[in-house]
């Protein structure tokens, strides 16, 4: 009766205002390579950082985005977010990104990105480790070996989504 | 850089276990209609009555569905639904469900539709009522004469929308 | 080792800014009579209508009163709230209202209210109505005759929560 | 016209079933001594772990017990909790947690605890560290100095809270 169309959905969690330049092409460049895969994007949808880059990324192509925003305002998502999810939660809304995504990269690191990262693993939920933190590696690999894998570039994090799927 | 996909979110809310025959024939023809118009499909996302049924006639002429499930479980969402957006939050996520609809047509009534409808009240949002519920209407009519639409088809449900929007 | 102080919870549910004097003057009321049988007072906890006179009510005879707060701010809290637990949800706090509540009993009306009292039916918890909106009492009494009882005055409130428990 | 019973919240977080000895000990002189000084003691609430026995520590002294539920059941709290609060919105709550705590009291480490953490930092927040895990420290204190504390004893992290208030 109709094609069914539910696909896999990767996550890209990482800082909004505070993300470096490095963060914010990586992040372009993680959603171009998750949306050339024909995977769904999902982000905390914010107008800024990682949020808003890799959003962009995976438009440049033609990919479908998903965003999760956390205020109650539609005006606070990222134009290069299709379907903006309004929670009206606050950082409540993380444990929804973590639970919607089949796999977590994180790209850069603050205090939300490592929220999302513990929470993935409270789950049981793969994360990918894309950071120059190198504290933050040596915590959360310590936390849980089997479910953090650290890379270095994007092109290394969707080869490891994909070995992960 | 990008074609700007932001899309109208109609909200279909109803019941899911409970939902009568022509809860379910009303719902699916709300799908079909809405994704005739080129607008995005969400409900509660579950595989049961209102929520499945609008899914399958959105689906049905090629519109995108979402589903915001309650559970932790991708399984518990329809198969017509393209985006499953995981809260674990049981029926807190109503409250997603009407901030993230830029309007609300309730087809069916039950508790959990009750509060849908209520929520999209506090939020000042548009609700338009496709049910046989005589004391619904009388109520909610009451509560707040400016947001409450009173409607007798899935078409004339659509109408109302697009004049709405 | 230590006294188990777990008590009864009984939730006080109604308008804000928008009470009406007759819903402050019962809402008072219901307060220190759950107060004076030992009961714990639990409400949306915000500075406003039914939840802060219920709060004071409470607290005028020594009650111990608990307050879900749906924004980020303690200030917000009725200054008779013992106990503010902080959501940051918006009126996604209205589930935990409910959820938290052996018995809700609804003081007055408007939408937030009609949420609690229909988030109430979906989780099968008995709701006590004290409100003169008729379409109110028609409507929730026909959507589960079982949970709903009507009555006249907060003593009647109290007695009839007292023969649920 | 009553005595304002506002009291200053501390919040306890820490593994539940993962708990070591040592943690359960530290939690049981964490919730003596939060008590002993008057403060209302706030955690996750289960009956396991950090939560129950932080809770067991509060009540051994008189104190007042605050407890966040994850799940919809009451019969999951600790019997050492004197106010459930039911979310149904699993992990969700860490939110609720730290938002409702003035100071945040880390005991021990695993994923849950480590969101809670972060949480903290977004929303800046006092955290108080008392673990052996000294990627968690590095990791954090490198995350925000400012907001970090870390103690050895739970006397410390007595001492440290009260200085901060």
């Amino acid at each position: 009766m109709f094609e069914l169309m539910r696909k896999v959905i990767i996550g890209v969690m990482g800082p909004g205002e505070n993300a470096t330049e490095e963060d914010k092409k990586n992040a372009f460049e993680l959603g171009r390579l998750i949306a050339e895969k024909g995977w769904i994007l999902l982000t905390g949808g914010r107008n800024a950082g990682v949020m808003d880059e890799a959003s962009k990324g995976a438009k440049s192509t033609g990919g479908l985005t998903v965003g999760i925003i956390p205020s109650k305002n539609k005006t606070d998502a990222s134009e290069a977010v299709d379907v903006a999810i309004i929670t009206g939660m606050g950082s409540a809304r993380n444990f929804i990104n973590i639970l919607s995504s089949d796999i977590v990269i994180a790209c850069g690191m603050e205090a939300g990105t490592a929220s999302e990262i513990a929470l993935s693993l409270k789950e049981k939920k793969n994360v990918i480790l894309l950071t120059n933190n190198q504290e933050a590696k040596a915590f959360f690999r310590n936390l849980n070996p089997e479910l953090i894998s650290i890379v270095s570039t994007p092109q290394e994090a969707i080869e490891k989504t994909q070995s992960l799927l």
